[in-house]
């Protein structure tokens, strides 16, 4: 059981729809496909544009997402708290741009006055796109991305581009209504499919910067998949079989609708919550910026590894652990995509036989303080 | 029917293993599942370094194999005699390389004596790499990658980097044994598996010339993939079901053994050229340079996309049609990767009862000409 925050569960109908036979990418029947699951997208991206699907992993696409629109030397603010807020700098600085980083401690939301404060004084409008992670799933914490976004509208300039690999499908992101330029995501996340494909989409004022955006590219050339998306093709050979899932996937959260898809993953999240507050188990992010994706916890006086591996080894459910300077320090439950009130409870029950397990038998119920909220 | 060079036709098994759900990336488990494929793909890449996967499409990852090893200005040979030669030149272009294209009519080998002129007369040992097409998949023409590996040994200096899209898998490639620095295919060709994933390996002269190598890269950055390799991990999510089908694919493999593939690729080739042959069908591709993946027709007298479409309407049997200024004037009968004799001698009556339909009946029988070599 996969209570990580990806890959996610995958329904047995997506599953049993990606074994059929791969047909040709270039048939009239693939077009069709690619068709259909553009206007899907673009449903679930809230957006007009062509959501452009790339065989690549969230990084590849996020990659894609900052070099198709800068080129070397631009100044670009991007913010940090986290493992993947760090590895978007590392990206803009491996192509030469010129990054200010707006870092916050790990656990603390970006903070949208030091992006004011840098806008601000950009008098002379040098600075080419703002860069953040909305949904840092190595920390669990929710980056306020509507008030970033509004003090880049004031600035008028900048492009904001946006890592919403685990906020998309989890997270009400009107992407058009909000003027949000650049937004990548990845399949093995809200999307309830495994990994191996990830998507973005462009405004018409980042296929503006586009044309004068001189990174070398060519794989991640985006241009090439908008030309191609806009004749239900793709530029290279697309991963087939991940369309034939998606296809189901896609009419699956149509029918839940999206802000029935959005509620369950805020309850999911406030449940999961309350649970670890009455396990008496630390919460890494606060209430005010917490995903609904992934909750962190910082067990206090048992071991997260143990956690973890009881949780696998007599539960068979899988938790994430923490990453760089936090590895064997937190742990850390996904509940995103393909997740039931039923899964919720069945995680938060097997936590606290576990706890039991390890000696710290808690005071209170998690699952009655997660029931009241499911 | 599949009968197109990519994707290839995928056994019922691999399908399955595929339908299996997804696990965690980070677990013991997959951890396995990578160091055992890793073993198999050297293996099958007859080599005693990593095979690396990348989540990318054949494109994606030869783009990996180029600009991992070299930097912007660096003088590189590119072999184009097809439109993926023609496309590797344009991303050597794209990442500021210095390129000379070596170039060959379309349906012509490249000239082993052309890369031996611009070879020897480099006493300065400018030249950083020489690139070549394998197996052209849009002509058919297998170009001749140990001739031309020779003379890149004999200057010395340069590197020698190798789209084997088609040919890994279908045509014996002693990697270690030539001393092929650098080599890259897909997963929908000769490994029997959906599209999604790409695969790349390179010599210790490759990892010597990385190190000083400065285009920019991230996702695409061959050495995390390396150091992961050694830890049985991947740098980015992989995409996991994937790797459940390639288990049982690099199995089947390994059972019918190296010998017996190749045999089998050389065996279908040939069927496919006589019956071509009989049925008054002109090759595009010379005997002697001839694809063991894909063979090439450009009919005389009867439309090629209306044998492409009799064929797929009334039999159900895809074949590709001619790129680029190809197109219309072609038509590509793949036989690569999970294609039995029977495969083979099907599409052949197919395309003998096709040309009946359209008032060309043969005078002489593909299928009778096919028989006699299998």
């Amino acid at each position: 059981m996969l209570m990580i925050p990806g890959p996610t569960p995958v329904p047995e109908k997506v599953l049993l729809a990606m074994a059929k036979h791969p047909i040709g990418h270039r048939s009239g029947e693939f077009s069709q496909l690619i068709a259909e699951t553009n206007e899907n997208l673009k449903w679930l991206f809230q957006t007009k544009n062509n959501v452009m699907t790339v065989a690549a992993s969230g990084t590849g696409t996020v990659e894609a997402a900052i070099i198709n629109f800068l080129s070397a030397g631009d100044r670009i603010l991007v913010g940090s708290n986290g493992k993947f807020g760090d590895r978007w700098v590392q990206i803009a600085e491996a192509y030469g741009l010129n990054v200010t980083t707006i870092k916050s401690e790990w656990g603390t939301p970006l903070n949208p006055d030091d992006f004011a404060k840098e806008l601000q004084a950009d008098s002379e409008k040098k600075i080419k796109a703002v860069m953040i992670t909305h949904s840092e799933t190595s920390t669990g914490v929710l980056n306020d991305l509507e008030a970033i976004n509004k003090l880049v509208k004031e600035h008028g300039e900048a492009l904001i581009i946006v890592d919403a690999v685990t906020s998309l499908g989890s997270y009400n992101i009107p992407v058009d209504e909000w003027g949000i330029d650049v937004i990548a995501s990845g399949s093995q996340k809200g999307f309830m499919l495994p990994p191996g494909m990830g998507f973005v989409t462009a405004s018409d004022k980042a296929w503006e910067a586009y044309k004068t955006a001189t990174l070398p590219k060519f794989y991640l050339d985006l241009g090439k998949y908008n030309k191609s998306a806009d004749k239900s093709s793709t530029p290279f050979t697309p991963p087939v079989t991940l369309y034939f899932g998606m296809k189901v996937a896609l009419e699956m959260m149509k029918e839940e609708g999206l802000e029935n898809i959005f509620a369950r993953h805020t309850r999911h999240k406030e449940a999961s919550r309350a649970a670890m507050k009455a396990l008496g188990l630390p919460l890494f992010a606060p209430d005010t910026h917490a995903s609904p994706a992934v909750t962190s916890v910082v067990p206090d006086g048992v071991d997260a590894e143990k956690i973890r591996s009881v949780m696998k080894n007599k539960f068979d459910i899988a938790l994430a652990g923490g990453q760089d300077h936090m590895k064997g320090k937190m742990f850390r439950m996904g509940h995103l995509g393909f997740v039931s009130d039923r899964d919720v409870l069945c995680a938060i029950s097997a936590l606290e036989a576990t706890l039991t397990e390890l000696g710290h038998t808690p005071k209170e119920s998690g699952v009655a303080a997660a029931s009241k909220i499911l």
